[in-house]
């Protein structure tokens, strides 16, 4: 596929066929009581030879019979059948094609076979195919899903997920819910017959409701096809990638998996680095980076402040911020002054700050916020949850440790700021509800400090490419 | 100190005085409220020049007022108060002191003046103090705590926690209470004038109800007595470490915060790595080891079974394992008859093990965990949380997922098992309720992995040093 347009029908079809669907458990049976809950049921055109109803809609025996226009079909039925299907869909007139079908490369060489001659059907008429193998897509604001979400997974959102595995995506939607992180688009690509990881990267490039990119893969059926696309779209959209298959046995694991040979890592290292892509190194640390990425303004430059009531965080959160090559500056005059100014005595401003109990966690924090050599602010809130309930504060978190009277989560901050609660999950509630998604709260310094180095990294690259 | 028990009245004092008890807001009002609370008020003398009464108990003008035995003096006044308060303890024949005042070496050269005329005295004395710049100890077996805790962390448990910092000892008594992680006793040494860690060590070795020490320092006094302690106690307890001031920067941070210049961070790593202790990365990292260590039987070898409902999280498992030294065996003949028994012709009974939709997730656990070749399991589970609610099913987790009639957390397994749920925390919070503490939840598989490979890494050091 060239036309960068091409995947817009399938997230937003004028007629979906469900072929495969039925009235024992699975895909089959959900998948059209969905699209109906979601308000696709007067669009919705369900097929089985075996005709009948089905939630209520009328099964149709054949995609002929199919009163209205469809442009989308979604093949749910047994491997073998499926070449048979293709062929339907294709003298029809429907040439885009979601195949959710499990057992073709994936389980062998008769799958294989059989997945050679959906290709050559799909060529033959032109036809899209996302899959075999795959869940298919999500549009938030739509609402048009050929999988099962969670209903509030479908809170519209600026990121799009893109992932080889249909369960891998369709889990991703689920945790970045979690953290109120919304999403755009989704997409699941299986065994990737026609449609490719380049095709869905180029849709979400064009696409105006996705700001960031997230990608789950296992290796890429054109390394440089995929280097020049990644170049191009890391110029104005951050991709997050994590790719499985670093090691051998690994490799084995998804060769099985989705039927792709995984590509060698150090190639993949190198090609991630060279076009900006940001590679996230765990499935914990995908998460972390695009809560970041997806939040948060670019840096003006690499000086972080740290702002802690607790000297040992601040020494941790030091050490990785180093490791991961931010700089912590010496503090100006401006900041000194205006947190010393009426501190108590004991009080030693310098960065990480640690204010201690002197009270004096907003004026640091509003201090660092103006200051034009800070380029991103770490909060490490270090207060025992047992001591915070003590206090029985009138104030929210915001106001008693930013001096915020509006929630943090509904301001404009004009530099990258992240905090970290290290103590009790109860009191990173608090902050969460208080924060998020505009502001992510991480378990640990550590991690706040690493996803900020990736958000540099990113800027610096940018610098250099413009 | 050389003696191992030597700690031991800090723990369970005969009677308390609490120094600078007093009527306005901080520690000195709270600490007698919160001994009270706890059962210690009839062991309990507060001092106070004022004299009067506090929370119902009458507060003596001085130490020789008090009418009971007492062995332990907590000190809660302003820095340059210390020195003459020392000197009345050790007049009034009491050894231990836990002093918790701030403002000595951590503030600059006159704190530490105070901190040398402080150590003078308690060498003329025989004074064992812990602190400066500390909150003390906790022991959840008898309620004996001189910090304010969640009511939750009194569940008396195994794990030992030993910091420098005060607020970083307090902060992970509250993390791991989320995890269902019970401590035994906690020490947070501070600016170290007289007890340092070598001493904390040495008595919870010797402790009992201690079966797994963690520790944060930011730097030894005495490398070479560390170096011999820690070779000792790996031999019988595990002992892991979480180490700031990795960096130069770092390093700066923990100087000015507890007064102790941090050590050659090389050193240490191979002081670590020698003595069989377990290194921390991160503050996260310490919490996953800690759970993992406190609560899994020692490993036979390093074989791990990997079993899963997604290819791509057994793909990641199998990356992150083999990177961290585990192997992934392939399964004997057992495991795959037992498997393919009545399972689906698709399943490809290997090692990471997908079983998809199948239904032999019990199977596959049962032959893992009965078969001598596979030393290690990791479960991940990788269900959206939307079709698991869809299933309403009448089984519990335990059931479904392993087998089990009983929650998988009252039953003893005969080598390492940890679970990484994938998808929404809705789910992950089913599986925590069902196996938590017994078999820790994780939210990724590398985390898994990570925590299954340091348990085999101390274990193969023990092999080599026994």
């Amino acid at each position: 596929m060239n036309s960068d347009n091409t995947l817009k029908p399938f997230f937003a079809p004028v007629g979906i066929a469900v072929i495969g669907a039925r009235s024992t458990p699975g895909f089959g049976y959900m998948l059209p009581s969905n699209l109906k809950e979601n308000g696709w049921g007067d669009r919705t055109y369900l097929v089985n030879p075996k005709g009948g109803r089905l939630h209520g809609m009328p099964v149709y025996k054949t995609l002929t019979e199919i009163p209205g226009k469809v442009d989308l079909a979604v093949v749910i039925v047994p491997a073998p059948a499926v070449p048979g299907v293709l062929t339907d869909i294709g003298e029809a007139g429907i040439r885009q094609v979601i195949l959710m079908s499990a057992g073709f490369a994936e389980t062998g060489p008769e799958g294989a076979a059989l997945q050679d001659e959906s290709s050559a059907i799909a060529n033959q008429y032109g036809l899209k195919i996302i899959g075999p193998n795959c869940v298919g897509v999500v549009n938030t604001k739509n609402r048009f899903a050929t999988t099962e979400l969670m209903p509030e997974a479908f809170t519209p959102g600026t990121l799009a997920v893109l992932a080889q595995s249909g369960v891998f995506g369709h889990n991703l939607l689920e945790r970045f819910n979690e953290y109120g992180i919304a999403v755009s688009k989704a997409v699941t690509l299986g065994n990737r017959v026609v449609v490719n990881e380049i095709d869905a990267l180029n849709f979400f490039h064009q696409d105006p409701e996705t700001r960031t990119i997230v990608m789950y893969i296992e290796g890429s059926a054109d390394g440089r096809r995929l280097r020049k696309t990644l170049t191009k779209i890391s110029q104005d959209k951050p991709v997050i990638v994590l790719k499985s298959g670093r090691t051998e046995q690994g490799k084995t694991a998804t060769a099985s998996h989705t039927g792709s040979l995984s590509g060698e890592d150090e190639l993949y290292e190198g090609m991630f680095a060279q076009t900006g892509t940001v590679r996230a190194k765990t499935l914990d640390d995908l998460t972390v980076l695009a809560r970041v990425f997806d939040t948060q303004p670019p840096p003006r430059g690499n000086h972080l402040g740290i702002i802690t009531g607790s000297g040992s965080m601040g020494a941790l959160a030091t050490d990785s911020a180093i490791d991961h090559g931010l700089v912590i500056p010496e503090l100006s005059e401006r900041i000194i002054n205006n947190v010393k100014n009426g501190a108590p005595g004991w009080i030693n401003v310098k960065n990480p700050l640690d204010v201690g109990p002197s009270g004096q966690f907003p004026a640091a924090f509003q201090a660092m916020m103006e200051d034009r050599d800070i380029h991103m602010i770490l909060a490490v809130i270090a207060i025992p949850y047992a001591a915070y309930q003590r206090m029985e504060m009138s104030t929210t978190v915001d106001e008693f440790f930013f001096g915020s009277k509006k929630p943090i989560k509904d301001q404009l901050w004009p530099k990258p700021f992240v905090i970290s609660v290290v103590s009790h999950e109860k009191l990173a509630n608090l902050f969460k509800q208080s924060c998020e998604p505009r502001v992510p709260v991480f378990a640990s310094p550590e991690t706040a400090t690493r996803a900020l180095a990736a958000l540099w990294r990113y800027r610096r690259w940018l610098n250099g490419n413009h």
